[in-house]
């Protein structure tokens, strides 16, 4: 692995999360110091950015500006949900792909996503590899959803855990304020994995915690869950509180949200509107119990909440993102960061390594079944012991008048 | 005004907000170091407490907790939402009032809440003083919705503003992150005052704000709106953020919210529920614009997100309930703690003071008309220099883990 001089191309690709700035900002603050990385660009909106010739050179920023990034939510190059074709199918992207690398003289390419984003990756690094264009390329791991293949954790998944977990302690301290009975049904982002709804758990571990919490992991009857709620009722003097994952679904793999969606899209009305998972439930337990019932959406507070992200998530996401780069720098090409952490140790710590881009494509971490109790409603010590640790840490924002200081970035288009 | 020497009670009254445990602490550590007091006690939800006999002793709870209760949101002691009768129609309650007051020689009593609290407040006082029991009767001001009449503005308001416009902030960094078209609708809370909704343009000051503002104090037309909305997205790059009070209505005065929920409960579907107006909207912009849409409600979370509190409103929250008891115990009766501000004076300064329970009860205070601008959808910058100061502040939040340490009372029963 010699010396490979040339520009380097950061994309952010994907659902935003309260970090994936910082992620920017390791990228760019480590590659500008990089002796053979010549130019520093960022594109506009992932992999669309590129075929487009549509990005920035991160060389005109300004160091105080890059560096509040770190507290700056959301992707502040703007994102994109764009599949690649397989190569053998549809060549024309990759073969523009090239062109502007060639053109740019990019050698290094970095690309900030979860799975779908380092499937991206996955592809280009192959092509690039084929087409016999040097260039190194490295993924930068990324996702709420906590759900890549090989990493103990997601940069991303912290902060919005953090989210959570302070919103259900606080939401437990309103919802059961009158002395009438109250059913309040909260719903948490992720589809196919729990790992966000579990968070909830960490609340629990504080005393101020979900009384039930379902996660995709496990199938959701609605009966069943109508009968946890009255056990929980009884117990709790007519109070429950309820935490459960978008993506709820029933034994023949159904989503709950779109059973319900089904039977109102029947009916084509103008203007109604289901409301989300939560409300639909809410709904049930009213017309079940007869009591006040509370419907709350999470929504994209859980990724954007930069406010009340987790430190260490933003300290870790920097990292990995300045690893990359220093990765690719020595030689690396064609992997993904990743974050290993013994979890025999009494102590956390967070060791940077590097996997097969081959083996984090397209391959999803659930939450374990183990550590899934009680009914298949709460998480073990296990996962607390876990996630715990991950939401340490004060996001330490800039602040003027009150207010966050998000990143002013001037976006020098670069020269053509 | 001589020396009154006997037990205080204190309950809090209607929806929670962020601080109103803040001026609880401000009445329990006030009234324990004041010498005529001798009794400290806290009803459990509020005037229901009170007529069961439902009470705490809070001479029994460690100061340390105490103080937590400043960043403890909702009621800890657990709030109701009751309206006495009017005495000349029934005077049950009343008479029950007396007999619990008489027993336990109650000679102050503090209540905290918004107008309605106020007004229960009120009713007390009279009848107290018309029955010839020597009570101080002092009302102590709490509303997200800064809608009490006679103060320059409310504990709970700041708080929820501050909650407001950081999360407006974040989520317009998130909502907008694709290249492609996206409508994005949020609803804050607010029936009758814009208050809490007019916060946005406090992120609109910084940069980061909605495009449109809609509050109750203007009336809502649907296709006005939707020609804003155009105009938006045109000026935007097919982007636009709109903020609406849940009050919002038409010129007649239906709300916007119930004008759908009518057309959907005719059809009497079992289990379809209809999103809030944030959903309705969007849906309504969807239709319309043929783009990607989203609702979001901030619900509980504004009047509940301590850990983004504004450490100054969670100050003057303290005081205003010190402040009561200070007053009571100078000989003041039947008076409700105001804060007075200078506007005309460059710098910051809350004042205490207090009026007349008569004049506060049941008066709603709006957003002034000339401080809504541009085609009713903005605030001025009359509005900004208003608000702006009441969200400074960090709440200095204790924490364990990571996460809120509330305040964990013992919560040991009055001697009946």
């Amino acid at each position: 692995m010699g010396v490979l001089k040339g520009a380097c191309m950061f994309g952010q690709s994907g659902g935003p999360t309260s970090v994936i700035n910082a992620s920017a900002a390791g990228v760019f603050i480590e590659a500008l110091k990089q002796e053979n990385i010549t130019k520093v660009y960022g594109a506009a909106h992932g992999i669309r950015g590129i075929l487009d010739e549509d990005f920035y050179d991160m060389g005109m920023e300004d160091i105080k500006e890059l560096e509040l990034l770190k507290n700056t939510p959301s992707s502040s190059l703007g994102s994109v949900r764009y599949k690649l074709k397989d190569v053998t199918v549809d060549d024309t992207d990759y073969k523009r792909l090239l062109e502007v690398f060639k053109k740019y003289d990019i050698r290094y390419f970095f690309y900030n996503g979860g799975n779908d984003s380092m499937d991206t990756c996955n592809k280009i690094s192959k092509f690039m590899a084929n087409s016999g264009w040097e260039c190194r390329v490295m993924g930068v791991p990324k996702t709420i959803d906590n759900d890549l293949f090989g990493t103990d954790h997601c940069p991303g998944f912290g902060s919005a855990a953090k989210y959570v977990a302070t919103t259900v302690m606080e939401i437990k301290q309103d919802a059961n304020v009158y002395d009438t009975p109250m059913i309040t049904v909260i719903e948490a982002m992720g589809r196919n994995a729990g790992w966000i709804t579990a968070s909830a758990a960490l609340a629990g571990a504080k005393g101020h915690g979900a009384d039930l919490i379902y996660l995709p992991e496990v199938d959701f009857d609605i009966e069943k869950f109508l009968a946890d709620v009255k056990v929980k009722m009884d117990e709790n003097k007519g109070k429950c509180l309820v935490v459960v994952s978008e993506g709820i679904h029933d034994k023949d793999g159904v989503l709950i949200a779109e059973k319900f969606a089904e039977n109102l899209s029947k009916d084509a009305f103008g203007h109604a509107q289901l409301g989300g998972i939560a409300t639909t439930l809410a709904n049930l337990c009213k017309e079940k119990f007869g009591c006040k019932t509370r419907g709350i959406e999470f929504s994209l507070m859980q990724r954007c909440g930069a406010h009340v992200a987790s430190g260490r998530d933003i300290e870790e996401a920097f990292n990995a993102g300045a690893t990359a780069v220093k990765c690719a720098c020595d030689g690396m090409t064609d992997k993904m960061v990743i974050f290993v952490r013994d979890m025999s140790s009494g102590s956390y710590e967070c060791k940077y390594d590097v996997l097969d881009l081959n083996l984090v494509a397209n391959t999803e971490k659930k939450v374990p079944l183990e550590w899934i109790t009680e009914n298949g409603t709460n998480l073990s010590d296990e996962f607390v012991k876990y996630a715990l640790p991950l939401i340490q840490g004060e996001p330490n924002m800039v602040k003027e008048d009150g207010l966050p200081r998000f990143a002013k970035l001037k976006k020098v288009s670069a020269k053509k």
